[in-house]
C-alpha cells in the first residue's frame, strides 16, 4: 500500500487487546524508521526507549491519561528529546559521520562553529523545544510505519511528563520527554475511533496555492 | 519500496536543477501527506503554502540560508502554524468532524471544553510552540511522500522567518511560518550530499529497550 493509503488506514486507537503482542520484528521497522528520520543538521537529538515490560508500564500507567490504553497495548515508545545541546554532543555526531564517510575529522568544523555559536549562547529551554521538535519529525515516520506493518498505534502527548521521566530514569541521559506512541492491537469491540470516518479539513481550506 | 527503503532514498539536496519541474500531480501527493497527518486532538492548527511562482520565489529568497537551492527547486512547500489557539478555530474543526461524521454539533464539548481550558489560559508564544511541533509530524510525512515519487526535497528550518511571513502575508491568515520543504530534482553534478554515505546514530545508542 502507499503512503497515502496507510494513513488513510491508521487512526488513533483508544483500546488495545492485552492478548496481542507485537513481533520484535515489527517493532524493530518502526524503530528503524525512526532512526531514519532527517533532523536539524542531522544532529538526531533524541532517543527512543521502548518498553515492554509490564511492571514498567504499570509505573508509567500513574502518568497517563488513558491508563487502560496504556496498560494494555503491547509495547510503548517513548520519544526523549535531549535536554540541551552541547558542544560534546555534536562533535561526536560529527566526528562519527565523517568517520564513517571516510573524511577527515574536522571536515564540517566551519559549520559545527556555527551551530555551537548558536545554541550554546541560547538557553536550555530554547534548545529543548528545538530538540522536542525534531521528535516529532520521527513520531509521524513511526506512525506512518507502523500502519504500512498494519499495526495499531496511539499517538501521546497528553501525559505527566515527570511521571515518565523519573519511571525511565531519563536525567541521567540527558533526556526529557516529549511524546509516547501506544503500540499494539486495537480491540476493535472497545476501540469507538475504529467505526468513526476519518476527516481532515478539505483541501481548499488547508492549502493556499501561490 | 518500502517506508525504510524510501527513508534510505532520500537525502537533503543541496543543489536542484532548475529545468525539471515537479508535477502537479505529484505535489498534490504530498501535499494529500500534510493534510493526512496527524495532529493533537486533530486540530490540524496550520496550513500549507505552496510556492511555484518564481517572483514570489525571489523574493522568498532574500530569507534563505541557500538562496540557489530556493530558486532552483520547482515547488517551495512552506508549513505554517496558526499563531495561537482560539475557541473559534477550535470550535470550527469539532463542528466540521461531527457534521462530517453525522453526529450533532457540540458530541465533543466536554473534550473540547477542556481544550479551551488549558490552551485559552496560556500565552500565546506557549500555544504557538505547540502549534509549531504538530507541523513537524507531516513535515516528516511529506518527506516521506516525496521519496516514494522519487522527487528530492530538502527541509529547511534555517531560514529568516520574518521574511517569509511577510512575503506570504502569513498574519493576515494567524499563521506564522515554521518550516520550509524544498521540492524538485536534484542538480546531480553539484549536489555534493548525493554521493554522501547516509549515516545514522547506530540503533544501540539510540534505542533503549525496557
Amino acid at each position: 500500500m502507499s503512503l497515502i493509503e496507510n494513513l488513510n488506514w491508521r487512526h488513533a486507537v483508544k483500546a488495545y487487546d492485552p492478548t496481542k503482542k507485537v513481533s520484535q520484528e515489527n517493532i524493530d521497522k518502526i524503530v528503524e524508521a525512526i532512526r531514519l528520520a532527517p533532523t536539524s543538521s542531522g544532529l538526531q537529538p533524541f532517543k527512543v526507549i521502548v518498553v515492554s515490560d509490564q511492571s514498567v508500564k504499570e509505573k508509567l500507567v500513574e502518568g497517563a491519561l488513558n491508563p487502560e490504553c496504556m496498560r494494555d497495548a503491547s509495547h510503548i515508545i517513548v520519544l526523549a528529546a535531549w535536554d540541551k545541546y552541547t558542544a560534546e554532543r555534536i562533535d561526536k555526531v560529527y566526528d562519527y559521520t565523517t568517520d564513517e564517510r571516510g573524511l577527515p575529522r574536522g571536515r564540517f568544523d566551519a559549520y559545527t562553529s556555527k551551530l555551537k555559536d548558536i545554541y550554546l549562547n541560547q538557553p536550555n529551554e530554547v534548545n529543548f523545544a528545538h530538540t522536542a521538535r525534531q521528535t516529532y519529525i520521527a513520531l509521524g515516520l513511526a506512525l506512518a510505519q507502523a500502519a504500512e506493518l498494519k499495526v495499531d498505534t496511539t499517538p501521546a502527548e497528553g501525559f505527566d511528563n515527570s511521571v515518565v521521566d523519573r519511571v525511565l530514569e531519563l536525567e541521567k541521559y540527558g533526556l526529557k520527554s516529549v511524546s509516547l506512541i501506544y503500540v499494539g492491537h486495537a480491540d476493535k469491540a472497545n476501540d469507538w475511533m475504529g467505526n468513526m470516518k476519518k476527516v481532515r479539513v478539505p483541501k481548499d481550506e488547508f492549502v493556499i496555492e501561490i
